[in-house]
């Protein structure tokens, strides 16, 4: 598996993509057009759908050596072989997650405010998921949005990579980039969208430039 | 551990119960007067409380020697070494269950009909819980009722141990056993009754008669 690249971090959505096959097409079609890293977060499905999508999308995306991660839910990263976990404030915490997936999967966490980052164990993650940034109508009960500033300001504790995510388009994609993260996290910026191949295209040119 | 003795099975409800410290003092209540193992199941907590909820059972039930089941969540039985794992249709494939478990946890599995008894692989569970029975309120999604005279052919074709469960009470608890399951699963005739105890105790003497 390639070195953690978080510059251009797709977050499936089952809704936006219409199912399990719209999840793969959607996957396929954003690693072939720059997005370096797959999570997924299936909010609304039960475990077993979970498992069936996760195992379809390791099987498409293995071979183009992409990384998958899944978000919330170890027993389906470990059922599947996934390449990480992403766990969120209200999901079983990092160091208990650490210990049930081994030192080798990566492990990221989500924060949405100061005092969060500030408690995040450094030496138990990979990554940070920070935001949201902007609104979203992505996930079910998200924080309330940063803005720039705020998370200029929060990037500033981390003490590893990082990726903004929410409500990050093309469009407002390089002024994020410029507040020090590692990389952007979409979901309906690609999941969704007519041609999912272009947009995932037009970030990659942004996340290039910045 | 004791042996697994499925002859009065509680399946606490976050909701029925009021919260973690409702589902344990439940617990203990039921435990204390017939109750021979616990399963936490909570639909709509997310994954940190499910584990704090959880550890919590765990701690208050190890000393009685009373098994602690997990539904669904594998990754939170893990995570607080619970007894045992029950899945059901939905959730992940009892073989994928068993890979994640090892083979020292016990593995339960729902069946609610006859094509899904009939494809049980019986080497890879400990018990299956058989229902529902009668309509229930405390699942979401449950299927239709079974009825005895359907539960009665299901458990027919059983290779393990078994449990019925779903609306289930100590006036129904003897014509249910007379079924040839090992025992009966109760959520609200326990969870939520103004007296958990003496509602253990009045089931607990209806399945020792039978």
């Amino acid at each position: 598996m390639r070195a953690l690249d978080l510059s251009l971090y797709l977050v499936l959505d089952p809704v936006l993509c219409r199912g399990r096959q719209g999840m793969v097409d959607t996957a396929l079609a954003a690693v072939q057009n720059g997005v370096t890293i797959v999570q997924l977060r299936a909010e609304t499905m039960e475990k077993r759908e979970w498992f069936e999508a996760g195992r379809a999308l390791k099987a498409a995306l293995d071979p183009l050596n992409v990384p998958l991660i899944v978000n919330d839910h170890i027993d389906v990263a470990l059922a599947i072989d996934a390449t990480g976990v992403h766990v969120g404030q209200n999901d079983l915490p990092v160091d208990v997650a650490r210990r049930l997936i081994g030192k080798e999967k990566w492990l990221g966490l989500s924060v949405s405010n100061l005092e969060q980052i500030q408690a995040v164990p450094f030496d138990v993650i990979d990554y940070l998921g920070v935001g949201p940034v902007y609104p979203t109508s992505s996930k079910r009960n998200a924080p309330a949005a940063l803005g720039l500033d705020m998370l200029d300001d929060l990037v500033r504790y981390k003490r590893c990579p990082a990726v903004a995510i929410g409500g990050i388009t093309a469009q407002t994609a390089a002024n994020v980039l410029r507040c020090g993260v590692e990389g952007i996290a979409v979901v309906s910026a690609i999941c969704g969208q007519d041609d999912p191949a272009q947009a995932a295209r037009v970030l990659r040119a942004e996340v290039d430039i910045a």
